[in-house]
Protein backbone atom coordinates (compact mmCIF):
# COMPACT_ATOMS: atom_id res chain seq x y z
CA UNK A 1 0.00 0.00 0.00
CA UNK A 2 2.65 2.52 1.30
CA UNK A 3 5.29 0.90 -0.72
CA UNK A 4 7.09 1.64 -3.96
CA UNK A 5 9.32 -1.55 -5.26
CA UNK A 6 12.78 0.30 -4.33
CA UNK A 7 12.12 -0.20 -1.01
CA UNK A 8 13.70 -2.09 1.22
CA UNK A 9 13.48 -3.03 5.22
CA UNK A 10 16.32 -1.55 7.48
CA UNK A 11 19.18 -3.84 8.46
CA UNK A 12 20.65 -4.35 11.07
CA UNK A 13 22.26 -7.49 13.83
CA UNK A 14 18.82 -8.44 14.34
CA UNK A 15 17.84 -9.21 11.06
CA UNK A 16 21.25 -9.51 9.14
CA UNK A 17 21.80 -12.87 7.37
CA UNK A 18 24.47 -13.70 8.61
CA UNK A 19 25.25 -17.34 7.23
CA UNK A 20 25.41 -17.35 3.51
CA UNK A 21 24.69 -13.63 3.57
CA UNK A 22 24.55 -13.94 -0.37
CA UNK A 23 21.33 -15.73 0.06
CA UNK A 24 19.66 -12.95 2.05
CA UNK A 25 17.36 -9.82 0.53
CA UNK A 26 15.88 -7.20 2.37
CA UNK A 27 13.75 -5.32 -0.54
CA UNK A 28 9.83 -5.03 0.04
CA UNK A 29 9.09 -7.18 -3.47
CA UNK A 30 10.78 -9.71 -2.06
CA UNK A 31 10.03 -10.41 1.23
CA UNK A 32 6.05 -9.57 0.21
CA UNK A 33 5.87 -11.72 -2.90
CA UNK A 34 6.72 -14.55 0.34
CA UNK A 35 4.63 -13.53 2.73
CA UNK A 36 2.10 -13.48 0.10
CA UNK A 37 2.58 -16.75 -0.95
CA UNK A 38 1.62 -18.35 2.35
CA UNK A 39 -0.99 -18.69 5.07
CA UNK A 40 1.08 -20.77 7.84
CA UNK A 41 3.51 -18.96 9.57
CA UNK A 42 5.20 -19.66 13.00
CA UNK A 43 5.68 -16.86 15.76
CA UNK A 44 7.78 -16.61 17.86
CA UNK A 45 7.53 -14.31 21.52
CA UNK A 46 8.72 -14.67 24.57
CA UNK A 47 6.93 -15.32 28.06
CA UNK A 48 8.91 -14.79 30.79
CA UNK A 49 11.83 -15.44 29.32
CA UNK A 50 10.74 -19.04 28.18
CA UNK A 51 10.51 -18.59 24.03
CA UNK A 52 6.96 -20.18 22.18
CA UNK A 53 7.26 -21.15 18.75
CA UNK A 54 3.36 -20.62 17.61
CA UNK A 55 1.83 -21.63 14.24
CA UNK A 56 -0.79 -19.79 13.11
CA UNK A 57 -2.88 -18.32 10.10
CA UNK A 58 -1.85 -14.70 8.86
CA UNK A 59 -2.16 -11.90 6.22
CA UNK A 60 -0.17 -9.15 5.20
CA UNK A 61 -1.76 -5.51 4.90
CA UNK A 62 0.97 -2.93 3.58
CA UNK A 63 4.00 -3.39 5.92
CA UNK A 64 1.87 -4.78 8.63
CA UNK A 65 1.11 -8.25 9.88
CA UNK A 66 -2.24 -10.06 10.94
CA UNK A 67 -2.71 -12.90 12.71
CA UNK A 68 -5.59 -14.40 15.12
CA UNK A 69 -6.97 -16.57 17.67
CA UNK A 70 -9.29 -16.87 20.56
CA UNK A 71 -9.12 -14.12 23.55
CA UNK A 72 -8.46 -16.57 25.79
CA UNK A 73 -4.79 -17.66 24.55
CA UNK A 74 -1.78 -17.24 26.08
CA UNK A 75 -0.11 -15.82 22.70
CA UNK A 76 -2.38 -12.97 22.60
CA UNK A 77 -2.73 -11.81 25.97
CA UNK A 78 1.05 -11.89 26.17
CA UNK A 79 0.59 -9.70 22.95
CA UNK A 80 -1.64 -6.74 24.76
CA UNK A 81 0.59 -4.50 25.19
CA UNK A 82 3.09 -4.53 22.49
CA UNK A 83 5.58 -7.62 23.00
CA UNK A 84 8.71 -7.71 20.34
CA UNK A 85 8.01 -11.16 18.05
CA UNK A 86 9.52 -12.59 15.32
CA UNK A 87 7.20 -13.73 12.02
CA UNK A 88 8.54 -16.72 10.27
CA UNK A 89 7.15 -18.31 6.74
CA UNK A 90 8.92 -20.51 5.25
CA UNK A 91 8.88 -22.93 1.87
CA UNK A 92 10.98 -26.07 1.39
CA UNK A 93 11.49 -26.66 -1.68
CA UNK A 94 13.17 -29.53 -2.54
CA UNK A 95 16.08 -32.43 -0.68
CA UNK A 96 19.56 -32.35 -1.55
CA UNK A 97 21.79 -35.42 -1.83
CA UNK A 98 25.32 -34.19 -2.35
CA UNK A 99 27.97 -36.75 -2.62
CA UNK A 100 29.38 -35.48 1.22
CA UNK A 101 27.29 -34.87 4.19
CA UNK A 102 28.60 -31.16 4.39
CA UNK A 103 26.79 -30.46 0.73
CA UNK A 104 23.58 -32.14 1.93
CA UNK A 105 21.40 -29.28 1.78
CA UNK A 106 17.40 -28.25 0.97
CA UNK A 107 16.15 -25.59 -1.37
CA UNK A 108 14.06 -23.33 0.88
CA UNK A 109 12.53 -19.78 0.53
CA UNK A 110 11.72 -17.76 3.88
CA UNK A 111 11.50 -14.72 5.84
CA UNK A 112 11.94 -13.92 9.18
CA UNK A 113 9.49 -10.23 9.94
CA UNK A 114 10.60 -8.63 13.44
CA UNK A 115 8.21 -6.02 14.95
CA UNK A 116 6.11 -5.22 18.52
CA UNK A 117 3.30 -7.49 18.00
CA UNK A 118 -0.48 -5.32 19.57
CA UNK A 119 -4.03 -6.42 19.98
CA UNK A 120 -6.45 -4.47 17.76
CA UNK A 121 -8.62 -2.78 20.70
CA UNK A 122 -10.51 -0.22 18.02
CA UNK A 123 -13.73 -2.45 16.88
CA UNK A 124 -13.96 -1.23 13.73
CA UNK A 125 -10.76 -1.93 13.04
CA UNK A 126 -10.83 -5.21 14.49
CA UNK A 127 -13.75 -6.15 12.53
CA UNK A 128 -12.25 -4.92 9.03
CA UNK A 129 -9.65 -6.81 9.97
CA UNK A 130 -12.07 -10.04 10.48
CA UNK A 131 -13.22 -9.42 6.98
CA UNK A 132 -9.57 -9.95 5.24
CA UNK A 133 -9.27 -12.73 7.53
CA UNK A 134 -11.41 -14.49 5.52
CA UNK A 135 -11.24 -12.51 2.42
CA UNK A 136 -7.67 -12.13 1.60
CA UNK A 137 -7.50 -16.19 1.15
CA UNK A 138 -10.78 -16.25 -0.50
CA UNK A 139 -11.72 -13.01 -2.35
CA UNK A 140 -14.95 -11.63 -1.52
CA UNK A 141 -16.54 -14.34 0.44
CA UNK A 142 -17.30 -12.67 3.80
CA UNK A 143 -19.99 -11.21 1.56
CA UNK A 144 -21.54 -14.19 0.99
CA UNK A 145 -21.56 -15.75 4.40
CA UNK A 146 -23.64 -15.59 7.96
CA UNK A 147 -22.95 -12.45 9.59
CA UNK A 148 -20.51 -12.21 12.37
CA UNK A 149 -22.47 -12.35 16.13
CA UNK A 150 -21.29 -10.01 18.69
CA UNK A 151 -20.20 -12.79 20.44
CA UNK A 152 -17.53 -14.34 17.46
CA UNK A 153 -16.03 -10.83 17.19
CA UNK A 154 -15.74 -10.83 20.97
CA UNK A 155 -14.23 -14.05 21.12
CA UNK A 156 -11.50 -13.46 18.41
CA UNK A 157 -8.41 -11.74 19.15
CA UNK A 158 -6.49 -10.05 16.06
CA UNK A 159 -3.34 -9.12 16.22
CA UNK A 160 -1.18 -7.00 14.28
CA UNK A 161 2.40 -6.15 14.01
CA UNK A 162 4.00 -3.16 11.70
CA UNK A 163 7.30 -5.14 10.20
CA UNK A 164 9.89 -3.02 11.62
CA UNK A 165 12.85 -5.11 10.12
CA UNK A 166 12.65 -8.48 7.54
CA UNK A 167 14.67 -10.78 5.73
CA UNK A 168 14.38 -13.03 2.93
CA UNK A 169 16.53 -15.70 2.80
CA UNK A 170 16.32 -18.09 -0.87
CA UNK A 171 18.10 -21.00 -1.67
CA UNK A 172 17.28 -22.21 -4.89
CA UNK A 173 21.01 -23.78 -6.37
CA UNK A 174 20.05 -27.50 -6.49
CA UNK A 175 22.83 -29.83 -6.14
CA UNK A 176 26.28 -28.82 -5.47
CA UNK A 177 29.30 -30.66 -4.79
CA UNK A 178 32.78 -29.29 -4.66
CA UNK A 179 34.43 -29.52 -7.98
CA UNK A 180 36.47 -31.99 -6.79
CA UNK A 181 34.06 -34.13 -5.53
CA UNK A 182 31.62 -34.46 -8.97
CA UNK A 183 34.83 -37.61 -9.31
CA UNK A 184 33.64 -39.43 -6.48
CA UNK A 185 31.47 -42.39 -7.17
CA UNK A 186 28.52 -42.62 -5.16
CA UNK A 187 24.77 -41.41 -6.49
CA UNK A 188 23.25 -37.70 -5.71
CA UNK A 189 20.06 -35.43 -6.83
CA UNK A 190 17.99 -33.41 -5.66
CA UNK A 191 13.96 -34.37 -4.87
CA UNK A 192 11.50 -31.38 -5.45
CA UNK A 193 9.50 -31.06 -2.35
CA UNK A 194 5.95 -28.86 -3.45
CA UNK A 195 2.71 -28.12 -1.59
CA UNK A 196 -0.14 -28.81 -3.71
CA UNK A 197 -3.85 -28.64 -3.10
CA UNK A 198 -5.99 -32.03 -2.59
CA UNK A 199 -9.28 -31.88 -4.59
CA UNK A 200 -12.06 -29.55 -3.36
CA UNK A 201 -14.47 -31.65 -0.93
CA UNK A 202 -17.89 -29.71 -0.94
CA UNK A 203 -19.87 -29.89 1.89
CA UNK A 204 -22.15 -32.77 1.83
CA UNK A 205 -25.02 -30.40 3.05
CA UNK A 206 -25.01 -27.83 0.56
CA UNK A 207 -28.68 -26.65 -0.20
CA UNK A 208 -30.15 -27.35 -3.27
CA UNK A 209 -28.53 -24.82 -6.03
CA UNK A 210 -25.62 -23.71 -4.20
CA UNK A 211 -22.56 -23.88 -6.33
CA UNK A 212 -18.83 -23.23 -6.25
CA UNK A 213 -18.17 -19.79 -6.42
CA UNK A 214 -16.32 -18.39 -9.33
CA UNK A 215 -13.58 -16.81 -7.27
CA UNK A 216 -12.61 -20.25 -6.02
CA UNK A 217 -11.48 -21.07 -9.19
CA UNK A 218 -8.39 -20.48 -8.63
CA UNK A 219 -7.80 -23.25 -5.68
CA UNK A 220 -8.02 -26.29 -8.01
CA UNK A 221 -6.40 -29.86 -7.36
CA UNK A 222 -2.85 -29.97 -8.53
CA UNK A 223 -1.84 -26.53 -7.94
CA UNK A 224 0.46 -25.13 -6.12
CA UNK A 225 -0.96 -23.60 -2.38
CA UNK A 226 1.89 -20.58 -2.89
CA UNK A 227 0.26 -19.82 -6.06
CA UNK A 228 -3.02 -19.83 -5.36
CA UNK A 229 -2.21 -18.18 -2.46
CA UNK A 230 -0.50 -15.56 -4.62
CA UNK A 231 -3.39 -15.02 -6.80
CA UNK A 232 -6.19 -14.81 -3.94
CA UNK A 233 -3.98 -12.19 -2.40
CA UNK A 234 -3.61 -10.19 -5.96
CA UNK A 235 -7.25 -10.48 -5.93
CA UNK A 236 -8.30 -9.01 -2.30
CA UNK A 237 -5.57 -6.55 -2.97
CA UNK A 238 -4.58 -5.50 -6.13
CA UNK A 239 -2.68 -2.50 -5.10
CA UNK A 240 -0.16 -5.30 -3.37
CA UNK B 1 15.03 -45.14 22.96
CA UNK B 2 14.09 -45.01 26.34
CA UNK B 3 10.58 -44.53 25.71
CA UNK B 4 7.51 -46.33 26.49
CA UNK B 5 4.18 -46.83 24.39
CA UNK B 6 2.26 -45.51 27.47
CA UNK B 7 5.39 -42.56 28.04
CA UNK B 8 3.90 -38.79 28.24
CA UNK B 9 5.32 -35.24 28.36
CA UNK B 10 4.75 -34.18 32.04
CA UNK B 11 2.29 -30.72 31.31
CA UNK B 12 2.50 -27.65 33.34
CA UNK B 13 1.71 -23.94 32.19
CA UNK B 14 4.15 -23.90 30.04
CA UNK B 15 3.23 -26.91 27.15
CA UNK B 16 -0.17 -27.17 28.24
CA UNK B 17 -3.03 -26.72 25.11
CA UNK B 18 -5.02 -24.21 26.56
CA UNK B 19 -7.46 -23.11 23.52
CA UNK B 20 -8.74 -25.83 22.42
CA UNK B 21 -7.91 -27.97 24.68
CA UNK B 22 -9.46 -31.46 23.47
CA UNK B 23 -6.80 -31.11 20.28
CA UNK B 24 -4.35 -31.84 23.22
CA UNK B 25 -2.36 -34.73 23.36
CA UNK B 26 1.16 -35.28 25.72
CA UNK B 27 2.54 -38.84 24.73
CA UNK B 28 5.20 -39.81 23.24
CA UNK B 29 3.98 -41.91 20.33
CA UNK B 30 1.73 -39.00 19.34
CA UNK B 31 4.74 -36.64 19.86
CA UNK B 32 7.39 -38.59 18.35
CA UNK B 33 5.37 -39.44 15.42
CA UNK B 34 4.95 -36.14 14.35
CA UNK B 35 8.35 -35.23 15.08
CA UNK B 36 9.57 -38.06 12.95
CA UNK B 37 7.44 -36.98 9.57
CA UNK B 38 8.73 -34.22 8.85
CA UNK B 39 12.32 -32.65 8.26
CA UNK B 40 11.55 -28.58 8.88
CA UNK B 41 11.17 -27.22 11.92
CA UNK B 42 10.88 -23.40 13.25
CA UNK B 43 12.87 -22.83 16.31
CA UNK B 44 12.31 -19.72 18.80
CA UNK B 45 14.86 -18.37 21.08
CA UNK B 46 15.76 -15.58 22.57
CA UNK B 47 18.59 -13.17 22.16
CA UNK B 48 18.90 -10.18 24.73
CA UNK B 49 15.36 -10.20 24.93
CA UNK B 50 14.53 -10.39 21.30
CA UNK B 51 12.79 -13.33 20.03
CA UNK B 52 13.53 -15.21 16.87
CA UNK B 53 12.12 -18.00 14.70
CA UNK B 54 14.16 -19.24 12.79
CA UNK B 55 13.81 -22.58 10.18
CA UNK B 56 16.20 -25.49 10.03
CA UNK B 57 16.39 -28.82 9.63
CA UNK B 58 15.91 -31.13 12.42
CA UNK B 59 15.74 -34.85 13.72
CA UNK B 60 14.96 -36.56 16.89
CA UNK B 61 16.85 -39.68 18.98
CA UNK B 62 14.80 -40.84 21.74
CA UNK B 63 13.84 -37.40 23.79
CA UNK B 64 16.69 -35.99 21.99
CA UNK B 65 16.25 -33.49 19.48
CA UNK B 66 19.07 -32.10 16.88
CA UNK B 67 19.44 -29.56 14.46
CA UNK B 68 23.03 -27.94 13.13
CA UNK B 69 24.27 -24.67 11.37
CA UNK B 70 26.91 -23.09 10.60
CA UNK B 71 29.54 -22.49 13.96
CA UNK B 72 29.47 -19.03 12.76
CA UNK B 73 26.01 -18.40 13.37
CA UNK B 74 23.87 -15.82 15.69
CA UNK B 75 21.55 -18.73 16.83
CA UNK B 76 23.77 -21.41 17.45
CA UNK B 77 26.53 -19.58 19.37
CA UNK B 78 23.90 -17.97 21.60
CA UNK B 79 22.66 -21.51 22.71
CA UNK B 80 25.90 -23.10 23.49
CA UNK B 81 25.31 -22.51 27.03
CA UNK B 82 22.74 -24.07 27.63
CA UNK B 83 19.48 -21.95 26.30
CA UNK B 84 15.95 -22.12 26.55
CA UNK B 85 13.86 -23.17 23.11
CA UNK B 86 11.13 -24.40 21.25
CA UNK B 87 11.07 -26.52 18.42
CA UNK B 88 7.63 -26.95 16.41
CA UNK B 89 6.70 -28.95 13.33
CA UNK B 90 3.65 -28.31 11.65
CA UNK B 91 2.00 -29.70 9.01
CA UNK B 92 -0.91 -28.03 7.05
CA UNK B 93 -3.38 -30.60 6.02
CA UNK B 94 -6.10 -28.53 4.26
CA UNK B 95 -8.08 -24.83 4.54
CA UNK B 96 -11.28 -25.30 5.09
CA UNK B 97 -14.48 -22.84 3.91
CA UNK B 98 -17.41 -22.55 6.84
CA UNK B 99 -20.60 -21.21 6.58
CA UNK B 100 -19.41 -17.90 8.63
CA UNK B 101 -15.98 -16.31 9.07
CA UNK B 102 -16.02 -17.73 13.06
CA UNK B 103 -15.63 -21.00 11.69
CA UNK B 104 -13.27 -20.96 8.89
CA UNK B 105 -10.37 -22.93 10.00
CA UNK B 106 -7.71 -25.67 8.78
CA UNK B 107 -6.58 -28.92 9.64
CA UNK B 108 -3.24 -29.28 11.21
CA UNK B 109 -0.73 -31.72 12.84
CA UNK B 110 1.73 -29.84 15.02
CA UNK B 111 4.06 -30.14 18.45
CA UNK B 112 5.64 -27.66 20.42
CA UNK B 113 8.78 -29.33 22.07
CA UNK B 114 10.63 -27.04 24.54
CA UNK B 115 13.80 -27.72 26.40
CA UNK B 116 17.29 -26.47 26.86
CA UNK B 117 19.43 -25.89 23.86
CA UNK B 118 22.82 -26.97 23.89
CA UNK B 119 25.54 -27.03 21.32
CA UNK B 120 27.45 -30.71 21.36
CA UNK B 121 31.25 -30.12 22.29
CA UNK B 122 32.17 -33.51 22.58
CA UNK B 123 34.02 -34.49 19.23
CA UNK B 124 32.82 -38.46 18.87
CA UNK B 125 29.33 -37.46 19.61
CA UNK B 126 29.41 -34.78 16.98
CA UNK B 127 30.70 -36.62 14.25
CA UNK B 128 27.91 -39.38 15.39
CA UNK B 129 25.45 -36.84 15.29
CA UNK B 130 26.76 -35.62 11.67
CA UNK B 131 26.03 -39.46 10.54
CA UNK B 132 22.77 -39.11 11.99
CA UNK B 133 22.03 -35.93 9.87
CA UNK B 134 22.35 -37.25 7.25
CA UNK B 135 21.20 -41.14 7.62
CA UNK B 136 18.00 -40.18 9.61
CA UNK B 137 16.61 -38.88 5.83
CA UNK B 138 18.66 -40.84 3.78
CA UNK B 139 19.43 -44.41 5.65
CA UNK B 140 22.49 -45.64 5.17
CA UNK B 141 23.66 -43.31 2.99
CA UNK B 142 26.87 -42.10 4.63
CA UNK B 143 28.67 -45.19 4.02
CA UNK B 144 28.64 -44.29 0.47
CA UNK B 145 29.82 -40.55 0.68
CA UNK B 146 33.08 -39.01 -0.01
CA UNK B 147 34.08 -38.99 4.12
CA UNK B 148 33.86 -35.60 6.07
CA UNK B 149 36.99 -33.72 6.48
CA UNK B 150 38.40 -32.02 9.58
CA UNK B 151 37.61 -28.63 8.18
CA UNK B 152 33.78 -29.43 7.72
CA UNK B 153 32.95 -30.96 10.85
CA UNK B 154 34.51 -28.12 12.45
CA UNK B 155 32.46 -25.89 10.17
CA UNK B 156 29.48 -27.38 11.37
CA UNK B 157 27.86 -26.83 14.84
CA UNK B 158 25.23 -29.22 16.06
CA UNK B 159 22.85 -28.97 18.97
CA UNK B 160 21.08 -31.01 21.17
CA UNK B 161 18.05 -30.68 23.27
CA UNK B 162 16.48 -32.96 25.41
CA UNK B 163 12.68 -32.70 25.18
CA UNK B 164 11.49 -31.21 28.75
CA UNK B 165 8.01 -30.62 27.80
CA UNK B 166 6.30 -31.06 24.92
CA UNK B 167 2.64 -31.01 23.44
CA UNK B 168 0.73 -32.41 20.21
CA UNK B 169 -2.38 -30.44 18.79
CA UNK B 170 -4.55 -32.06 16.16
CA UNK B 171 -7.38 -30.46 13.89
CA UNK B 172 -8.76 -33.40 11.83
CA UNK B 173 -12.61 -32.36 11.59
CA UNK B 174 -12.67 -30.52 8.75
CA UNK B 175 -15.61 -28.76 8.03
CA UNK B 176 -17.68 -28.28 11.18
CA UNK B 177 -20.24 -25.47 10.65
CA UNK B 178 -22.79 -24.72 13.88
CA UNK B 179 -26.06 -26.91 13.10
CA UNK B 180 -28.35 -23.93 12.79
CA UNK B 181 -25.39 -22.57 9.85
CA UNK B 182 -26.63 -25.13 7.21
CA UNK B 183 -29.55 -23.90 6.34
CA UNK B 184 -27.84 -20.81 5.13
CA UNK B 185 -27.63 -20.28 2.01
CA UNK B 186 -23.50 -20.44 0.79
CA UNK B 187 -21.20 -22.56 -0.47
CA UNK B 188 -18.77 -24.03 2.04
CA UNK B 189 -15.65 -26.83 1.39
CA UNK B 190 -12.39 -28.37 2.82
CA UNK B 191 -9.75 -28.24 0.28
CA UNK B 192 -6.90 -31.04 1.21
CA UNK B 193 -3.33 -29.36 1.40
CA UNK B 194 -0.57 -31.41 0.70
CA UNK B 195 3.25 -32.03 0.98
CA UNK B 196 4.62 -33.99 -2.04
CA UNK B 197 7.71 -35.14 -3.24
CA UNK B 198 7.99 -34.34 -7.10
CA UNK B 199 10.20 -36.56 -9.58
CA UNK B 200 13.96 -37.11 -8.44
CA UNK B 201 16.41 -34.85 -10.38
CA UNK B 202 19.20 -37.21 -10.61
CA UNK B 203 22.69 -34.89 -10.94
CA UNK B 204 23.88 -34.78 -14.16
CA UNK B 205 27.32 -35.38 -13.76
CA UNK B 206 26.92 -39.25 -12.17
CA UNK B 207 29.90 -41.28 -13.13
CA UNK B 208 29.29 -43.99 -15.60
CA UNK B 209 27.94 -47.15 -13.29
CA UNK B 210 25.99 -44.81 -10.71
CA UNK B 211 22.57 -45.98 -9.73
CA UNK B 212 20.07 -44.58 -7.65
CA UNK B 213 20.28 -47.12 -4.52
CA UNK B 214 17.72 -48.85 -3.52
CA UNK B 215 17.53 -46.98 0.26
CA UNK B 216 16.25 -44.19 -1.66
CA UNK B 217 13.18 -46.07 -3.10
CA UNK B 218 10.78 -44.61 -0.12
CA UNK B 219 11.59 -41.05 -2.25
CA UNK B 220 9.20 -41.77 -5.43
CA UNK B 221 7.57 -39.51 -7.14
CA UNK B 222 4.05 -37.94 -6.18
CA UNK B 223 5.02 -39.79 -2.13
CA UNK B 224 3.34 -37.82 0.86
CA UNK B 225 6.37 -36.14 2.38
CA UNK B 226 5.40 -36.92 5.70
CA UNK B 227 4.77 -40.69 4.84
CA UNK B 228 8.37 -40.93 2.92
CA UNK B 229 10.02 -39.32 6.12
CA UNK B 230 8.50 -41.37 8.83
CA UNK B 231 9.35 -44.35 6.45
CA UNK B 232 13.06 -43.57 6.22
CA UNK B 233 12.79 -42.69 10.17
CA UNK B 234 11.64 -46.46 10.39
CA UNK B 235 14.55 -47.67 8.77
CA UNK B 236 17.39 -46.03 10.70
CA UNK B 237 15.87 -45.89 13.94
CA UNK B 238 13.95 -48.90 13.98
CA UNK B 239 14.15 -49.28 18.19
CA UNK B 240 11.56 -46.10 17.79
Amino acid sequence: MTETTAASYPIDETNRVKRRHDRGRYDHATVHALLDSAALCHVAYVIDGQPYCTPTLYWREGTTLYWHGSSASRMLRNLSEGQPACLTVTHLDSLVLARCGFNHSADYRSVMAFGHAKLIEDLAEKERALVMMVDRFFPGRTATLRPSTAQEIKATAVVAMEIEKASAKIRSKGLADDEEDYAFPTYAERIPVRTVLGTPEPCDRLLPGITRPATLAGFSAGRLLDEALTEAYAMSYPAG
